[in-house]
């Protein structure tokens, strides 16, 4: 019980720092939500090049304001926007990764005429912040400035040396990070990632994060005659192949959601004692949320979401075999496909889990293949399946909560708040960064913050400025931590 | 072997018509494609009402000039066109069914600049008339007239006194033909009906069809999630809809396509040992059509296309759920829904086999509703699925082999051409009049005429001129059954 016991050994140093920083945070509050204003204002979306850079620019004066030796990386792709502070007798260096780029955005659905021109309603702690990137991902670099300020004016230095990394490219899935490592080796050198991206947990209480699922995307077809054929002159006869490919999907999964594929979980070790009181500990309220979902029960296998999420999925995405509704036919279609995707834990990777997946489908009679079947391979076998993985693989990535640099985090937040954080052996979504942090080869953790309601991706982008003047105070915990 | 001896008993009797109307086909044949060529100038589009009219005209005049007291049936809908020939020592009264409407036409997709300006290409008998309607239906009208002229010329008589009924709507789906009855009984009395519609055999040879299976369509929805959830924040947690769908439709089938709902075969009577016989003597040549579909084998359960096409089906003919291809997303999703379509058979009728499915459904822990759940609903259930009867139901129909008036009909088609026709006991496909035959309450044989690939329903219909004169002796035997 990990949780347990910081809390119980480090209640006596809890109160100093949170009373210092929400000292500082409620007197100069109003200057932190202006310079996140001010940040908001610039439009961010990626593949708009002269916006882009104006972020680049205005962040790396930010970042020299702040006190950082501040820089830009350029990459192949939009420049990286880079800060270091040192500080005399670290006791490691760690990496904080945030980017300033936001998704594209659709401005007729926003209850504003400008999602860069930002709008703030409601009161107090509850007023929100209504901006594209107000929450994903500009608030986090914003409060790392603030928490570096606050922990100054009390006379603290961070107990880490800092470096600060900003991706203009995360909304479309990073692609110059890995490439950048090679240039940037050493100024990319730490002994921990903190990646500040995403929403702390529904409980409000700060987060930390160990890892995230991976994910690999894979097209299921299975394939009938070479065109439609009619239903009453041909069934029966004709083999049909959404029935076949149904029967397929069956065979994969048991009636309680748990995968039949050969081997699929054999490589997935148990969390440790430590990290099974740590799952046990996420105050997670699935009476809620299922509540909220209309579903009256999660699938028997998995009754626990943080269970659920220790283990790799096998998800229909979508499905497709010619009409239904109006434009309905009675055919016999000409093929059937499943859109699949796979989380991936820690302990299985993409490649082997697709390859086991394809293992299967052979075991059911299929005869594979990853195109199109020509007349020769449709005259030869009687059951015909592609299968081809879309898109790139992206591998888990987890950190074990025995990592001494990730103890020391969570000991931090917990000291200075007086109850540990709420802990998530890994994320059930996938980060677009694994493979830079894999790349990295040091540890990582995510450290999220802001309100989980905060329509990220979507209109109405919105940030809680209770929650975002909380996060200061979480921030300031990791850097003395 | 009912075929085999009606050639045996009756082979001498074979010559004389074919040879008289093949004579006198020769001397005619001009004039007779020609009144065809006049019939498929004038537009048929059911909803074209002056069109339609145009054509219930022409009709009614050609019917009168071949010998019939023709008349108009005035409907709720388009005008049945209506003939009566009386013959003196009549054995049976004969009510022939054709339609004079045609499936509407996308001009751009035609090989000829107007569908409704009849193209002859090739030679011959190989020689094809392109038009809309040419062998959908109105090839069967001409042939029709020019074998009661045919047989007025060779100083014969019909055997049956003749009643004629032009159908405007059947591509329509007919709906003024059951109502119609009520007004004009007297006139639709007969002993059997012989409906000239639809392609011959593919063997080329003369064809009778006994029946035709009916159709129930259902649509068939397994609830999730309110709203597609994150497949990496609640995978394994989440009830997938898609997986429940095709374990739900895996159930209902086994790997060799017969149906494991239960009672769903058990009203199906086997073929006497003459309709086995007659099943077994049809010319399938499944190879040839295994290798124009592109299918290795068909389904294991109905290796022979004729046994196939005497059970229910029950055939996805589209499923869905979210989107597979460039927009598929990484959900669970909300709902994943499946087309199907049930044939029927004589001896199955399209509610019971509805309750059955039903029944299956419900068996395998599924709460089964008929609109979408409200959220008490969705608390409630765990599994939650939505079943409706799409459309109307058509039952299917099958006049026994026999009756003695197909019996009749058969040998004399046997007498002229010096073999039994094709016989099928069932068409697997539906005939919208079915309700009509239903409804008339006397027996129905089809005998389709018309070139097995006529492109009917789609663009550049066709018939062969060859096919269309020999199919004037056809109905010339059944004329003289």
């Amino acid at each position: 019980m990990i949780a347990g016991l910081l809390v119980v050994s480090l209640l006596a140093q809890t109160v100093d720092l949170k009373a210092g920083m929400s000292t500082w945070v409620g007197a100069h509050q109003r200057e932190v939500v202006n310079e996140l204003l001010e940040a908001l204002a610039i439009p961010n979306v990626a593949a708009d090049k002269p916006g882009i850079r104006r972020n680049a620019d205005h962040l790396k004066a930010m970042l020299a304001r702040h006190g950082f030796a501040a820089e830009m990386l350029e990459t192949t792709g939009n420049p990286l926007v880079y800060g270091a502070l040192n500080v005399p007798g670290a006791a490691r260096t760690v990496l904080f990764y945030c980017h300033y780029d936001g998704q594209p955005v659709d401005r007729a659905k926003w209850n504003q005429p400008d999602p860069f021109t930002p709008v703030v309603r409601g009161d107090g702690a509850d007023a929100r912040i209504y901006a594209r990137s107000a929450s994903d991902d500009k608030a986090p670099i914003v409060a790392l400035m603030a928490a570096v300020d606050a922990l100054k004016a009390q006379g603290l230095t961070p107990s880490s040396n800092i470096r600060v990394i900003l991706d203009g490219e995360e909304e479309a899935s990073s692609p110059s990070l890995v490439p950048a490592i090679a240039r940037y080796k050493d100024k990319l050198r730490a002994d921990l990632m903190v990646i500040l991206d995403g929403p702390g947990h529904s409980s409000g209480r700060p987060t930390v994060v160990y890892g995230a699922r991976g994910i690999a995307t894979v097209d299921l077809t299975v394939f009938g005659p070479k065109s439609g054929v009619h239903s009453g002159n041909y069934g029966n006869w004709m083999p049909n192949p959404a029935m076949r490919l149904a029967t397929l999907l069956a065979s994969m999964k048991d009636d309680e959601g748990r995968v039949r594929i050969e081997g699929y979980y054999d490589t997935v070790t148990p969390p440790t004692a430590d990290e099974r009181a740590m799952l046990d500990a996420v105050p997670d309220d699935s009476a809620t949320m299922l509540a909220a979902f209309g579903v009256a029960a999660p699938e028997k296998a998995f009754p626990k979401l943080q269970d659920a999420m220790q283990m790799p999925t096998l998800n229909i995405r979508g499905l497709a075999s010619s009409f239904v509704g109006p434009g309905a036919r009675t055919i016999v279609p000409d093929r059937a496909t499943a859109a699949l995707d796979i989380r991936l834990v820690k302990e299985t990777t993409g490649p082997d889990l697709v390859a086991k997946l394809r293992g299967h489908i052979v075991q059911q009679g299929y005869h594979v293949v990853d195109t199109d079947p020509d007349d020769a391979t449709r005259a030869k076998y009687g059951k015909l399946a592609r299968l081809s993985v879309v898109g790139p693989i992206i591998e888990a990535f987890r950190t074990p909560a025995a990592n001494p640099h990730a103890r020391a985090l969570v000991a931090s937040i917990a000291r200075t708040f007086g109850q540990p954080p709420v802990q998530l052996r890994t994320l059930g979504g996938t980060v677009p960064i694994a493979p830079f942090i894999e790349a990295l080869g040091f540890p990582a953790l995510l450290v999220p913050t802001v309100n989980f309601d905060n329509n990220q991706h979507e209109e109405n982008e919105n940030l809680r400025v209770g929650t975002f003047l909380d996060s200061i105070v979480t921030i300031a915990a990791v850097l003395r931590m």
